[in-house]
């Protein structure tokens, strides 16, 4: 009773699978590595790789990809000034793409995993976590009868939400993911939780639910997270965009309705989402016309994936007239020059400019990006719900 | 309208950060990998790495390091039996150690990112998802006035909880982490929700609320999820096992019992942890001998790690003999054959002998694991409450 607990050993198993190749090393000393090194608005990457040739570091940012100067002791480093934003990154080491061994912040983009950079200041100040009243962020399964499967969806609730005595009804966002993404990639790329957490702190949006369901009908859930195992996302997902997600779409609103205290009316619902995520979104106001007062379309996909025949398509321009004509409260368009989805949403506004359909829109620099998709994120949630 | 939307281009992200590098291969074909490759029992690890020169797979399995052989495309490949069981591996590629860039699935193990590997068949049978009814996992924000901040911790609520007629009370079991973990590792390496949703199912668990807080005293969260930033785990936290989690443990219980549907009575509480979890497991029962039935330890770290003087240490006798002598319902010690801890478990076996309280011992092959950590949830869970 009197020994004290060696606190190394408890790496054992950290250790035990570092130590293997850490005996091939020769005994030579293998240098601590940090990365990244954040210094103002300058940040360094760092690899230890004794034998590498020429390692380039590859990032989401200007300037990619950045050459690496190695050092006596193995160590190759990169330095580059970027402004605040969420970064992605990777090193290409000789041919070799990974994440940055040093860096234990990853994500993960479809199949691939990238390593995390948050570089500080004013567009990043809403994406990481501040001292301030947390939401809870939930992994759900409910069960889909138009599916005929139970699926998984990510929910916040707002701080608030879950003090025991509360009868507070709340309004809810939907929020739809893109093609290659899940009910993961909101919560994680999309940092929604720390930024409706952030915006309701600073009172510059209402406090709210936020359902991210998984918009790709054939599948339950993210992969990994079911029973279709670790199968990695891939391209040629059936039923994607054939109006499949659409049509069991009430499902889910049936389900938040009957298991959160939400206000049940189209003034309590938002419906919005990212390219195929937006194109959901723009049909499934479409389909439930009495059910949403707002509607976000973020670098929205227009056109249907398969050239199908479903009225969903097919009688849009009666359906958007249907829409419209009860009269919603926000229809939100939102896409960057640069985005290969641009001229389809210009011939999209035109259309609803020609028949005078009210809509906000919201040009922005850049493509087709999450730093575009976050952004628009924090935008539309500071004017739903007002 | 007419326009097929394009998918490939959706994943224009994705690409653009290969595509730099890509250039960069002089037009030569870069062959698509898949790994690891299953195939019965056994699996086959593949990597890229045209200009490696001795890559080898790292990872908590027998034969570890394997060796691997080249073919024609830069493709390495090794090939190995294994039984039933989740691991973890990692490559070392002349030096440099990295998770698999074909595997999208890895897990955080303290401040390094392996990549996961489950391998089918009984073991793991309770680690995957099923098709099964699911409980929620949920991140959950308290107010600990003890430690005066804000703190995370991930809660699990068992299917049924969350129905909306449901008034059922529900028991609690308080699972703690190790050290250098956080309130994620149950989730992530412990595969908590898993296990517990597949217990439920076959009836071989009660329905169960399962708590895990966030060992660290002086931390509010896991890295990268409080205004601490991404600082990475470290080995010199202070207040890790000097009582001040046990102390302000009383947070916890007060806020589950406030905010959850609990059964809030000893009989309805279990507290069970590993190493330093179990450590705190261990005092948390001494301290509060009126909250819990029923007290599991798992490779429990027995002595304090600062050689502090508190009456949790000091008094542990006198401490041991309330508990006892307020007769709980199980006193459950598992331990590993080869754990660094076990001598220290046996001491306090022997302690507990020659006072003759009762408990049961369940020990097993292998160290200090979670291997056995997962093993020792499953049959702990299905032991308590019942």
């Amino acid at each position: 009773m009197k020994k004290l607990f060696i606190i190394s050993a408890i790496f054992s198993l950290h250790l035990s699978l570092g130590i293997h190749s850490f005996a091939q090393q020769s005994l030579t000393q293998r240098p601590e590595v940090t990365s990244p090194v954040i210094n103002g608005d300058t940040v360094t990457f760092k690899l230890y790789a004794p034998k590498a040739v020429t390692p380039k570091t590859i990032g989401d940012f200007p300037g990619s990809p950045l050459l690496m100067d190695k050092d006596s002791t193995g160590v190759w480093s990169a330095t580059i000034t970027l402004p605040s934003e969420l970064y992605i990154y990777r090193y290409d080491i000789d041919g070799v793409f990974t994440a940055d061994p040093a860096n234990a912040f990853t994500v993960r983009d479809i199949a691939t995993n990238f390593s995390l950079l948050l570089m500080p200041g004013d567009v990043t100040a809403n994406y990481i976590v501040n001292n301030v009243p947390h939401g809870r962020l939930s992994s759900v399964w409910y069960e889909s009868p138009a599916l005929k499967t139970q699926r998984r969806m990510s929910i916040y609730t707002p701080p608030g939400y879950d003090e025991s005595q509360s009868t507070t009804l709340y309004p809810v966002l939907y929020l739809l993911h893109g093609m290659g993404g899940d009910e993961n990639a909101w919560p994680t790329l999309g940092r929604a939780a720390q930024i409706l957490d952030n915006l309701i702190a600073k009172g510059e949006a209402q406090p709210m639910i936020v359902v991210m369901p998984n918009g790709n009908a054939a599948l339950p859930s993210a992969p990994g997270e079911s029973w279709l195992g670790f199968t990695p996302p891939t391209t040629s997902l059936p039923h994607t965009m054939d109006g499949t997600f659409e049509y069991a779409f009430e499902d889910i609103i049936d389900y938040i309705d009957a298991h959160y205290r939400t206000i049940a009316e189209p003034s309590g619902r938002a419906v919005a989402g990212l390219s195929m995520g937006g194109f959901h979104a723009l049909n499934i106001a479409n389909l439930y016309p009495d059910k949403f007062d707002f509607v976000g379309l973020f670098s929205a996909a227009i056109s249907p994936r398969e050239n199908v025949d479903n009225h969903l398509f097919t009688q849009r321009e009666k359906m958007l007239d249907r829409l419209f004509g009860r009269g919603l409260q926000l229809y939100w368009i939102a896409i960057g020059k640069d985005d290969f989805l641009y001229d389809a949403n210009s011939e999209y506004r035109a259309q609803l400019d020609s028949s005078h359909y009210p809509y906000e829109y919201y040009e922005t620099d850049g493509g087709h990006t999450w730093k575009n998709w976050r952004r628009y994120l924090a935008r539309f949630a500071s004017k739903i719900f007002k």
